[in-house]
């Protein structure tokens, strides 16, 4: 890493901006009856009117304050930058969630230095809710304050709160998958589902302990490494390598290294 | 029906309050290290301290203004009234989400006279957002004000967005209605689960179409008829009856009449 703590603080004072900047053009479009059209291809991908102006906003910002940087965003692809910063998109994590109303979908704003996600930002409008992560520095804030938060540390699977979004067999999610997340959830004590990237924030606050997905794109989960790990959480694909290794877009995340082996021991079975 | 439309605006007013006093005992344990121990039995079934602590609170204003009034609740059973009255509670539906840091789980107040629910409210205190239903007058608040609603209206089960707590076969969902459940959701748009009651307030603001559980007692859904009739939602089991008239705890909402003939058939098989 070649760059200095003022300049990515800089950054993150900026992606606070982004976020704000989003949340205009999302929150007006929740549960107001927003278009939602669906993408072509064979996998249910729901998209709103919100997501894609909500995403040009955003590009718009970045590339008039900091036009050498490069941007990966959902809806509207990769801009290569001649800097070894990378902004990485996607203004509403959680289409499903947002068209039926549940208020557990996300703004999610990563910044990359040499491909390696070195900020995150999770960011729940309606609920009035912000995470943040870069080194150790994990933070949150809400309406009754801003603070700094760590995972539950948990390291007991017996007693773990687990979270998917799809627990059945889908597109995202095949049997094989779908039963090695059962073996999991069979050890762990109460599983949730249909979270989407809010799960990852609920662990970074403590209140879940394991997260397994498969199916994430870049932009599904650039944001969320930095935020896990600043909390004290670990964070690798099913293998226990960085994520991105495998090009099944697996994650687990869990609440400390011990627990973390613990679930992937179980995900081979 | 013999009582005035006053009496029932008044006891309206009083289970606002009584909702009021819950959000104090459950708002201060909500992400915040309550004690979660889980009852004997093969049900998973946790409760939190929140749980009983607010039953408390609301069985004691129950009985000194209402001392001839009913109660019903999930922590502490059944006290017989001398009047055609019966408050139902559940001060946490959704205790798993509650221990899980989802902001989904709410107080649920109930109110029957001869043992129809008359009057409903559901709650969210983390998010701050009220529902409440009578006869032909279902309203929503919100930080962001007080507003009528009404379900989406939706006929058509290919547009529907569907939700059930619980996708897996499990205590609460046999093999067969998780199977049962699956012929619906095939058949519609969208399937967001986890969401417990939080579900049927959606369904009344028109953000979700169709509601599908099993398992559910008296306190689970006996607040939540009013609300979604009054918002022009169908309620019923999954035959047609009324519910309770079945001794499996069947529900199923939905946003029109259309939809809800078509997704009783579906779940015919």
């Amino acid at each position: 890493m070649h760059f200095s703590p003022d300049e990515l603080s800089t950054y993150a004072e900026f992606a606070e901006k982004l976020a704000d900047a989003a949340r205009k053009e999302t929150l007006a479009r929740f549960r107001n009856g927003a278009d939602v059209s669906e993408k072509s291809g064979p996998v249910f991908d729901p998209v709103t009117d919100a997501d894609r102006e909500a995403e040009l906003v955003l590009r718009q910002m970045i590339q008039k304050h900091y036009p050498d940087h490069g941007i990966l965003g959902e809806e509207f692809g990769e801009v290569a930058g001649s800097s070894p910063w990378r902004w990485v998109l996607d203004p509403i994590d959680g289409t499903r969630a947002f068209m039926s109303g549940a208020p557990s979908w996300t703004t999610l704003i990563g910044l990359e230095y040499e491909n390696k996600p070195v900020f995150g930002l999770i960011d729940q409008p309606y609920i009035d809710e912000r995470w943040t992560g870069m080194g150790a520095n994990a933070r949150f804030c809400h309406r009754s304050g801003r603070k700094e938060i760590r995972t539950s540390g948990l390291k007991n699977i017996a007693d773990a709160r687990i979270s998917t979004t799809d627990p059945l067999p889908s597109a995202y999610f095949s049997k094989d998958f779908a039963k090695a997340f059962l073996r999991v959830a069979d050890a762990a004590r109460v599983a949730r589902f249909s979270l989407d990237a809010y799960a990852y924030g609920l662990l970074a606050l403590g209140e879940v302990d394991i997260v397994i997905e498969t199916g994430l794109q870049r932009y599904d989960y650039a944001a969320l490494l930095p935020v896990v790990r600043a909390a004290g959480g670990v964070v690798s694909n099913w293998n226990g390598e960085e994520p991105g290794a495998d090009d099944r877009g697996e994650l687990v995340a869990s609440a400390s290294q011990e627990l973390h082996e613990a679930t992937l021991k179980l995900l081979r079975g």
